[in-house]
């Protein structure tokens, strides 16, 4: 796959909005409000403490991640990510690709750690990415997800060392 | 104890710094940066997602805690709050009503559930407080907070259904 992963600029805002328009819509993996307006999903997503990467194959925008800190001062060290692939994307290793960039940025940048603070468990494809990527549940939040079908589900707290 | 529990104005930022600054600047409990300012403290404590509370007994503010959805959409069910008190009223169980008084306050907003989201384990009073008020450990980070004298040291994921 000849993929380019680079840091977003103001002109992938419609590319961005395209990706992550339907995953909130369908309101089953992030806890997002799914009737968010463009611009607060925007301003969620390139926050001032974010950057944000994204992955371009042939010129099309086929996924995006941003990297953080996941905390303040004495807990800085910790880095924080969220990845949106296209729906069409799907299966082709992109999360996974995605995943390492933001796994050696976060090193590079002098973060020790990863933490995913809320993967919900019904994710299963996202939850055994992660797993294979490194990552291991350091926690359970019972039924913190109310999911469109399943109703109240459980998320995971997911952590790696880098 | 004739302690009252009511929501904080505007008026009460002097008070309220003055809790805040020595836990910020100790560094021990909360990932803040140390030497955060008093004007970006606040603007965090009274952050608009936020309610804020403080307790004040004889015109004496000796505690506050905050108040807000953990998460957006579907996960905005689950309460977060955050607690600090002033440190000559260690002991006196404050912590134990601010605490007891959030448990209430998020119950009647409709909250389903409460999370902490980083307890430095470090901070045992803390740990044990939490726990005789029905938290339980959901998760543990390792190491992901850099505590001042300890250095890096775990920090606990708590979670109590309301």
């Amino acid at each position: 796959m000849s993929l380019l992963v680079r840091a977003a600029t103001d002109n992938d805002h419609d590319a961005v909005w395209r990706i992550m328009e339907p995953v909130i819509r369908a309101g089953e993996s992030y806890a997002l409000a799914r009737d968010m307006t463009r611009q607060d999903a925007l301003a969620h997503w390139f926050a001032p403490d974010r950057s944000v990467f994204v992955a371009e194959e042939g010129g099309k925008i086929l996924g995006t991640y941003y990297l953080r800190a996941n905390r303040s001062g004495p807990g800085s060290h910790v880095a924080n990510a969220g990845f949106m692939v296209a729906d069409k994307a799907g299966g082709r290793g992109l999360g996974h690709a995605l995943c390492e960039h933001a796994l050696a940025t976060a090193k590079a940048r002098g973060f020790r750690a990863m933490q995913f603070n809320f993967v919900v468990v019904s994710n299963d494809r996202a939850v055994r990415l992660w797993q294979r990527m490194g990552f291991e549940v350091a926690g359970r939040l019972p039924r913190a997800f109310d999911h469109p079908r399943l109703g109240f589900t459980d998320a995971l707290v997911m952590f790696r060392l880098l």
